[in-house]
């Protein structure tokens, strides 16, 4: 076995890897079933509410939110080690975002003129949790956290009931730990359509954010704009810069690290050693055989895998800029230098001690990130998605009237009269 | 005639609103008609392009890019005043948008370990510009120069091709001291398309902005994912709110002044005074008498203005915050006493002077903002919009090792052995 080795010109490269993802063929009889779910959740709430729970998660509810008794017993559950190192990664991911919070401003442009922006945050945000073993108790503090610190008043989670009744207790350890006000054991397009429109039982939201399967990814397009939503994410990616005198264990690991999420994980290797890139792709071959995820990894790799053998560092860059990776390691020793150049990633990953799997769980760095080489334009999860930039200004009568005459020439202009009036009308009148 | 009052519970105005628009009957067809001219612009490029804009546009074109011959003579086309006022506007852009310029953040939490933040311009950007009546030099403004405070490193304009040739100098002009590029002449669905994937003329943006008729919108939602687009706007609005000793003749100017954008804008007045609403009611149907958008006005006041009743000034900001409208004018004396009380809303115009046109033309506050209640969750068109915030982490190799733990912990709860291994191996080897 192989992966697949690339050279050319960046144009060359991103259509052989092909970043983009093709609409499932049936992705048109989902959107009819969702658009149906949202419709009945809309027309009957908590009834219908219930009865997807009970067709879709074979589970019969009386009360659609998880019980105080739930939650403490989960704090009784959890393995101390697990309660601990989640402790420790909400510490680190509260004093990384609380640098993003951001300043309002105001300024006096001339004389009665004022003019400024206030931040205030979202009053409330729903965060989707997967159940099943796309459950990830680190998504949940990476969700929740930056909306705390942005001061949204209401945090409520949707997360989809376990058949057997128990939970993960992890799940709701953190939770609990990052704020969250109310969780509902409600999962699939029937939450989101609650989220967004609300029912009986449960208020609605003003913006959803967290990671789901394909109904709840259909379910949130659908609801966007009466609501707002994070991102819908792709698979998982991972770049990696390095050259020749690199360790290939590492790196070989990191790849391995970003293909075992699923099948359809990209790692990309980009170097100007064509020895690394070898050495990197029998370290792959050769650590897959002892991980315990081998049979997603090894098809992550085969069919998406890829070294990239580029004739310089200027030109390992340029390839990388180009492919705008989800997660970008820098694996050289004076990494930092580097820094400048890059343009687009989600995350980046400076040095070679710096394993990617260390932004998943605990530098406090986020790990909601654009994929799919939307971090050309896209951005990591963080506090600024939890506010609103709120404009304001104020004239006074004389301000007005020295203004005047420019609004209406433009009002005019573009044959708004209605608009100049209003303005001239200020100046006239006392 | 007269306008709809309405009093009750901010769910039942709410209702009674309906804020949330319905989708066309026909956007099915016309979601399947731009998939089709997207995909022939990915496919045949300039070709195509120049099919399309001989078919819709009736014109057929040599060239794709405006030449300089035609912006120089829009320079001496322009009436110098509506020049002055452009510049005058630029300016006060300029200065306000400054502000909202972010910085980016390091910090070392702790031996070994340094994380940070830093801010990078988007590299390419397309802005586009509606031809015909819709065509606003003002909007040409605002939607360029936050890109270009943001350090975009190119922005090119998309308009589609007047029949006689003759451009809208103002739009020109407009784009050229906003620092525009380029300017192709395309227009509708297929500049979109060259937009978003390039075209052997046309370089793919990373980003696309600006209003657009259907087409242009249906395309903009197309193509997102692949690049980023700003949000797509609803019908123009108005809330007002106000009590009695305001000035009816004022508060009639500023609601006319929306509904003359056309016949679905929205215009409502809240306020605790019978007697004032009754005589904004009569001024209104008194100015529509004199106003040269008569028709579009007159249509939108009695099919969607509203006089909402309430019974206390706190409830006038609790429906208000509800309704979260894109312009939102507190005509109180004292009006900036009561900013704080402003959750929700795109852009706020303090006290009895401060006409809403005044922040469509020259405070310099942007005009490209949240409608149809998405003011809960968004915001005005700004810096932000045209950057990214990339993150970075740096662990040294005795970071890693005090680190190591508790990550091992959770990547292993999570059942991604992998991601334990690449950290644990850190700590082990050389």
């Amino acid at each position: 076995m192989n992966m697949t080795w690339l050279t050319g010109s960046v144009s060359e490269i991103l259509d052989a890897i092909m970043l983009e993802e093709k609409e499932p063929k049936d992705q048109a009889a989902l959107d009819n079933n969702v658009s149906a779910i949202i419709q009945e959740v809309r027309t009957l709430g908590d009834q219908a509410v219930k009865e997807y729970t009970e067709e879709f998660d074979g589970v019969t509810l009386d009360d659609l939110i998880v019980s105080e008794d739930i939650i403490t017993e989960a704090f009784e559950r959890i393995e101390p080690e697990v309660q601990q190192a989640l402790e420790c990664a909400k510490e680190n991911i509260l004093s990384y975002h609380t640098h993003q919070l951001e300043q309002g401003f105001i300024d006096f442009p001339q004389t009665g003129v004022m003019r400024g922006q206030k931040i205030v945050p979202l009053t409330r945000v729903g965060v989707y949790v997967p159940g099943g073993t796309a459950s990830y108790p680190s998504s949940v503090l990476m969700n929740v956290l930056p909306a705390k610190i942005a001061g949204v008043k209401e945090i409520v989670m949707f997360t989809p009931p376990p058949k057997d009744g128990v939970f993960n207790a992890a799940i709701l350890v953190a939770a609990r730990l990052a704020g969250v006000d109310t969780i509902y054991q409600v999962g699939g397009a029937q939450a989101i359509a609650a989220a967004a429109y609300g029912t009986q039982t449960i208020r609605p939201v003003d913006k959803i954010v967290g990671p789901g399967n394909r109904f709840v990814a259909t379910a949130k397009k659908q609801v966007f704009g009466k609501v707002g939503i994070d991102m819908i994410a792709g698979p998982s990616e991972i770049g990696i810069l390095a050259q020749a005198g690199a360790n290939p264990a590492y790196l070989a690991a990191d790849l391995l690290s970003q293909a075992e999420h699923d099948t359809f994980a990209r790692a990309f290797l980009v170097t100007d050693s064509k020895e690394l890139g070898e050495a990197v792709e029998k370290e792959v071959f050769a650590q897959l055989q002892t991980l315990p995820r081998k049979e997603i990894a090894q098809q992550a790799i085969v069919e998406q895998g890829k070294i990239i053998l580029a004739s310089s560092v200027s030109e390992m860059f340029t390839l990388m800029n180009a492919l705008a990776p989800e997660h970008l390691e820098i694996a050289f020793e004076d990494a930092m230098s580097y820094l400048d150049q890059v343009e687009n990633a989600g995350s980046v990953f400076l040095g070679p001690f710096t394993s990617e799997p260390i932004g998943d769980y605990l530098a406090g760095t986020n790990h909601v990130l654009p994929t799919s080489g939307t971090a050309r334009f896209a951005s990591a999860l963080g506090v600024h998605d939890f506010v609103k930039r709120i404009q304001y200004v104020s004239y006074t009568k004389e301000a007005v009237q020295q203004a005047s005459q420019a609004i209406q020439v433009l009002a005019n202009k573009e044959g708004l009269a209605g608009h100049a009036r209003a303005v001239a009308m200020r100046e006239e009148q006392k």
